[in-house]
């Protein structure tokens, strides 16, 4: 029976190139302008699944795009692994940052991808890291080595919000029933770094709209005298940090978990170099709130970001206007026990109650979900760090990332299980900006972990 | 020899089919896309101008879009009146506020004008003020009622800060020579309140780019970390007025003007209703700088207006991104003794001075322009003054605009001559904005009124 690495070696090629196939269509959730290519990709993703021994897969309709289903259950004794992925990305603009259009897949080697790194949106985040797993799964059943079930649950709709996969787990706990959820939607600190993810921030999503008059206005004949919503809504959000760039919004802090400082220094021996982080950034200082590292800032602390504004006139040249309405999307990252639906009322109460006379305010919650943390003492956490320490040679260190999945603290609530984070992107490969890629070292190591944890997992609960 | 009243009844028709075809085309100077338009535009002037009976008419070349010049000299012992207007428009976005397309021309009744106002972009700035100049011409030079001698100089600048015309002025002295200077370009307060606009402010117009990350980031692995430009551009922003709403540009208000409390009390006779004001424009409250009535605000005082705002996602739907760059267009209308150049200067070494750490600021100057203040005892005021009795059967009231025509100035300092605005055109007519048009009524009200300014200026000269 061939090991993995043998088989890995003599089918890398063609594990390149069929994950290059499918990060050629452009699954992008956000706009409804490629329904056809998201829906396309979950038929891909069927395939797939079916190719790798998956006996029975389906695709869950939903109310938006579908779920991927598919499972190999070899024995109802032996336990049973959820694995989660998602096919959909996230919107490629800005295109001119672009060096290679991003849905035209490229390898091109880098200072810290010598072997190459595949260039194309959701080349790590996450068709690459997902296909990981269908391609480990291949390996397992094609060898004989799958040492216990395994059910795949594969979406598209996580980039925006994962609404009806909370549906469907709620109304489907019996067929998702397992014993650990196996996700890689995150990354490790460095290539020689294998770290495993505990803690997830959790996530509100708004829409703003400051409207003043009814019509656009000349900037000459009314300047001064009416509400310009541009100023008054940059007045707004300015306020929303006060100068030690903490959260101005009554009550956003209070149920914040607070680290001792037994904990945080744990956290501060990850290492760090924040000369590198900066150079990397091409930025000449960090920014954030007073009192916390920058390990902090983006890990254990909630934060407040503007991810879009627009109003006014944005064309070439001038136009001296006073605009009618202005907008901005903001985000709030959650840390464990705040609430996303209680954080998102409080912003909307708040951001309400600061609109100065003149103006009308408008927010709407897009969607959200809750941070998470996972213990390192469960099985699962000790399948995943052995079977870091076989294919790195190295015991991976915990660490709490500042992303979001907003499923995951969900999958606990209703499914009663463990997830298990085991991320081999870097936060290098630039994951939903410009130029986002997942080097070749980093897939084909995934590929290779992955069935060790099937098999410390299973020996572990047995 | 027939009067202007029955010439104006017999070619009603006509004089608005003219002005019709001269909307139809779109002459956006702020936009290279249209530069075909623009130039096609001039041409259609220079026709007009010949068939309105001038002598002379050329195309005179700018290293941007053509000025159209025409004369007609019939007695260099007489005065001779230069009447400027521009033949360019503002863009039209946002279209989806039309309620028919901006360059498809139609006549529509309206509360205020039950004659009918033709509606598009231009209708009265300023193809149709500048065209009932250009008709009146016509009524003189055939009817044998031309009593000076004119000068028409038409640019296709005026919307993006007139430089070039600016470079042709300075060169030719001698050819716009003049006795005063004709331009309808502003409003009145009225249908039945004819006002003379004594007064219009400068103009600064710069655009900020804010700088952060070199790239696109993700907003829960970075954010909080690393200043995000969307946030630090609306501090920025915020920062530039106070709580009072006054600009805090160290500078700023140095030169500005303070009127007496007499000539205050003399402006607030002017006929304002807060509420009409408020509800034509559907809002709660006015808003400006503490201490300054409306009316006083958007004229008097100077202001800082963000014109256009945009960056990070703009897109349907959300993304977690945390942009590299945020920008802003921001327009200062300044009052007569601020001078545009140093306060763009100002406003430059302040912006870049408060940028905090971890975010680089770039502030580009578009243009300018210098605020005006005309007398009200000259001969030319007093020429327009009888002509408005002279066909509204009262006394013009004398008015500041918040409005900037940055040519004026200039006019006076290289060409020693005096301008008279003899606008037509009503607040409410949407100039700048969606649905902008013009008065049937205003229209040939302006044509009727011309020829008595030519008559009584001639008179009062001799």
């Amino acid at each position: 029976m061939q090991s993995i690495n043998s088989y890995i070696t003599e089918h890398k090629q063609r594990f390149l190139d069929e994950l290059i196939e499918l990060l050629k269509i452009p699954s992008i959730s956000a706009d409804s302008a490629y329904k056809s290519d998201v829906l396309k990709t979950a038929d891909t993703i069927k395939t797939s699944l079916e190719k790798a021994g998956c006996d029975h897969v389906e695709i869950c309709e939903t109310e938006g795009y579908p779920i991927v289903y598919g499972e190999k259950i070899i024995d109802k004794n032996l336990p049973t692994i959820l694995v989660y992925g998602h096919y959909d990305v996230q919107p490629p603009d800005p295109l001119d940052l672009w060096n290679s259009p991003p849905f035209e897949p490229v390898i091109q080697k880098t200072e810290l991808h010598p072997e190459g790194a595949i260039f194309a949106r959701g080349a790590c985040d996450d068709k690459g890291q997902m296909y990981m797993h269908v391609k480990a799964m291949e390996y397992m059943t094609s060898n004989n080595e799958l040492p216990c079930n395994v059910k795949f649950m594969i979406e598209g709709e996580e980039e925006v919000g994962s609404v009806n996969l909370a549906k469907f787990v709620a109304s489907n706990r019996e067929k998702l029933a397992n014993d650990v959820i196996l996700i890689s939607d995150t990354g490790m600190i460095a290539k020689d770094v294998p770290s495993i993810t505990t803690g997830l921030r959790g996530l509100s999503y708004v829409e703003v709209e400051v409207t003043g008059p009814n019509r656009d206005l000349h900037s000459g004949l009314y300047g001064g005298a009416v509400a310009n919503p541009i100023n008054v809504l940059t007045k707004m959000i300015a306020s929303l940090h006060d100068e030690n760039n903490h959260i101005t919004i009554p009550g956003f802090y209070d149920k914040v978990e607070n680290l001792s400082d037994a904990e945080r220094a744990e956290m501060a021996k990850a290492p760090f170099s924040l000369d590198a982080y900066k150079k990397s950034l091409d930025i000449d200082a960090v920014y954030g709130e007073a009192g916390y590292s920058t390990n902090e800032r983006n890990s254990i602390r909630p934060t407040l970001d503007v991810n879009g504004i627009w109003g006014g006139y944005t064309g070439e040249g001038a136009k001296t206007v006073i605009a009618s309405k202005a907008y901005a999307k903001i985000s709030m990252r959650l840390v464990p026990n705040q609430d996303w639906e209680d954080i998102t009322q409080l912003f909307k109460s708040h951001f309400e109650s600061i609109a100065p006379n003149g103006v009308k305010v408008k927010v709407t919650p897009h969607h959200g979900g809750q941070g998470y943390v996972t213990p390192i003492d469960s099985v699962g956490y000790k399948a995943a760090s052995k079977a870091y320490e076989q294919t790195f040679g190295k015991t991976p260190i915990p660490q709490r990332s500042g992303g979001s999945i907003p499923i995951v603290s969900l999958f606990e609530q209703e499914l009663k299980s463990k997830t298990i984070l085991m991320g081999f992107g870097l936060d290098s490969d630039a994951i939903h900006s410009p130029n986002e890629h997942f080097g070749v070292w980093n897939y084909l190591k995934g590929i290779e972990t992955i069935p060790w944890f099937y098999k410390y997992f299973t020996e572990l609960k047995s």
